[in-house]
């Protein structure tokens, strides 16, 4: 077997065998198959497309390549969600305590941020004292305890994936159906997920541009589920602009909680009632609207706010003490009326240079800076109005004037979710 | 521009611009755009294809990526050819004095074997004395005096198209027709070739495996030709088997010695007549059927061989102290019938495991090893008949037995030349 003769199988539309995929991923990570080699065969996936055995394949190696996880003794009653990514996605901060508080294991495991997207793990270390190093026993000991854990995902997982994942994002390989499906199913394997909610994000702001590239991956998701023995949904989700109003760190987690304690409503409560929804039905195996009305009742009755504050106190947090915002600009709208548009790229690209995020790997982060959007899409805006707040400690040389779009007329209200499949 | 959005484009079947392909290749020589980078983007390229406008601009950029000779100082006589590439393919030994006796001038820049197939100056090297570092000076003085110069290529001419065709040939992207044409035009317009003949080769020893791909691969080379004026004819030939008996350095020099002074007839001097008469037709600018005759005439009367001796002299060879073979290993036929196939790749191996090629850049070449072959397609071959003899002093441990095809049929006679295109 050679790498060559692969590269021109696939290049030739050919299917692979399980012995090819396995001989590409032991051959990437020994680094006898370069870079080089690993980038064409990508961009031949890319292109001419794999079908499901061949996806099977390199989930399961791109699974096995590094350390797993055993959820087992946790019980029947684990779920866990995955979201294709976004701009000021603070769900996992909502949905893990509202679903415990349900009574349904979140064992939870998050990454940090990098680029214009955030990491959960980041969000929560702006928690003063908060841990996010939990051992293997440590966090499974938790979620046994008090139903809900959220550790930062060791280096070791899936590490076939990792490198993998690392080469797509500089060679143009990203946008591949099987190997998005087969990226995120091979950490969720690893991590021993038997039932998992996938919110799916499609729109200008997420990976995905259409609904029907959308309902490939969520389809394929789900076959490869059920191909491991994992209970698969899949929510598609309007990614068209940012969740909530709050960008940064120690402000998302502000928001997180006013939600949970305050309230608030919108597009970003709507979103984690609907996917903690199907999380607590799939826990519980109970029907969507039953387990809908719990989801509902905990928000109210305080049962999520108080999981919330139990989860970080367990963590050893300390939330009267996040921080505060340092200096503070209020970026104002040069014309009058109806807001239509938040580019929830730029809007990260800017939450990152106010010290929000990193640029590199190795950039240490401001966990009080951040943005706060003053105004919901359809909102009338005077000429004079403050549209967004920025909080950092940098300076500020310019804002980037078209992260927003004021029109004459208000917009179609959008739908939130598009469709779920299981 | 990135090269990021330069490959989604090509992924996506668009057609790159002008400045795109010169951010590519500008990009790739500063390494600015690294390995991984432009195998993916080859790849999309390999299998989304490039229109004329993107081939004529890649050609150009590759082509103003070294330097650049000017040949106009020699007249409009001047005639240029190339082959695609194959095994024992000796003909511009034969050729270049064969022409240059007819009053057509060869400025000939050859270069050195790599792997199974071997390279002109290698050949001519077997030759002791024979100087193949002629300076730019000397090079077109000795084509003016006495119409031939074959002097080895510089490092520096089409730099581009070096470092991406030494990535195409680990990464399985060699077979593109617009890499290919695009490949050979450019090295073309750099050495400053006004009339060029064009040997493509095609079949099982060939890069090209069927006649509708080097069509279109004539035609594109005679396009690219026409828009950096200069006039192109294709020959199509058959490359199911090796040119000629001999395969080795020094061998091969005997077997053009043995045609342009003994007469031998077969298939080697058959294409090397077509292609000369071609060559003559271009460069003197008369009727094929007249130009023939002179190549036919030329061979018989000795004006080739002799134009050959002059070369050899010129270049400082000594003709007349090739080097002698060393240790002979007769290879007996097994079986009894007719040989029905040789196989070249097979053949161009075996030679270099004697010493008479290259595995790796650095090795050095045993000039008196290689092979011949005793026997002609569609010989009878009695059991432990000499089919072929090695020459070697290394030590031979076992010979690959499925080279050769004896059958008890003989197989139809197959054409060799396929097609002219002009």
């Amino acid at each position: 077997m050679n790498i060559i003769d692969i590269i021109n199988k696939k290049r030739k539309c050919g299917t692979l065998t399980d012995e090819e995929i396995k001989y590409i991923i032991d051959g990437y990570l020994s680094e006898e198959i370069k870079d080089y080699q690993m980038s064409a065969l990508l961009m031949a996936i890319l292109i001419n497309d794999m079908d499901n055995e061949e996806i099977y394949s390199l989930t399961k190696y791109m699974a096995d390549s590094g350390e797993k996880l055993d959820l087992s003794p946790l019980g029947d009653n684990v779920v866990d969600k995955h979201s294709t990514g976004g701009v000021g996605d603070k769900t996992t901060l909502i949905i893990a305590p509202l679903v415990a508080s349900c009574g349904v294991k979140v064992a939870k495991m998050s990454g940090r941020g990098l680029g214009h997207t955030g990491g959960t793990i980041d969000k929560l270390e702006s928690i003063p004292g908060f841990t996010v190093n939990l051992t293997e026993d440590d966090f499974l000991k938790q979620v046994n305890d008090i139903n809900v854990a959220i550790t930062s995902q060791t280096e070791n997982v899936a590490i076939a994936d990792k490198k993998i994942y690392a080469l797509r994002d500089v060679t143009g390989t990203v946008e591949s159906i099987p190997l998005i499906a087969s990226s995120i199913m091979s950490k969720k394997i690893a991590l021993g997920a038997k039932k998992l909610v996938l919110d799916v994000k499609v729109g200008k702001g997420a990976l995905l541009k259409n609904i029907n590239a959308a309902r490939r991956l969520s389809n394929l998701m789900i076959d490869i589920g059920k191909h491991n023995g994992i209970e698969v949904i899949c929510i598609l989700t309007n990614m068209d602009i940012p969740l909530g109003n709050n960008v940064g760190n120690a402000l998302e987690v502000k928001e997180a909680m006013e939600i949970l304690n305050e309230h608030k409503q919108g597009h970003l409560r709507d979103l984690c009632v609907e996917l903690s929804s199907y999380m607590v039905a799939l826990g519980l195996n109970i029907p969507y609207e039953e387990s809908k009305e719990k989801v509902l009742n905990n928000l109210d009755n305080g049962l999520a706010y108080n999981k919330f504050l139990e989860l970080v106190k367990t963590q050893h947090g300390n939330i009267d003490e996040l921080p505060e915002e340092s200096n503070k600009y209020e970026i104002k709208s040069k014309t009058a009326g109806y807001l239509v548009d938040i580019d929830a790229y730029k809007l990260g690209i800017l939450s990152m240079s106010l010290g929000a995020g990193r640029e590199n790997k190795e950039d240490t982060i401001d966990y009080s800076a951040g943005i706060i959007v003053n105004k919901n899409i359809n909102d009338y805006v005077n000429e004079g109005d403050v549209i967004m707040t920025l909080y950092t400690n940098k300076e500020i040389t310019n804002v980037d004037s078209t992260i927003f779009k004021i029109s004459d007329k208000k917009i179609e209200d959008e739908k939130l979710i598009y469709e779920i499949i299981k």
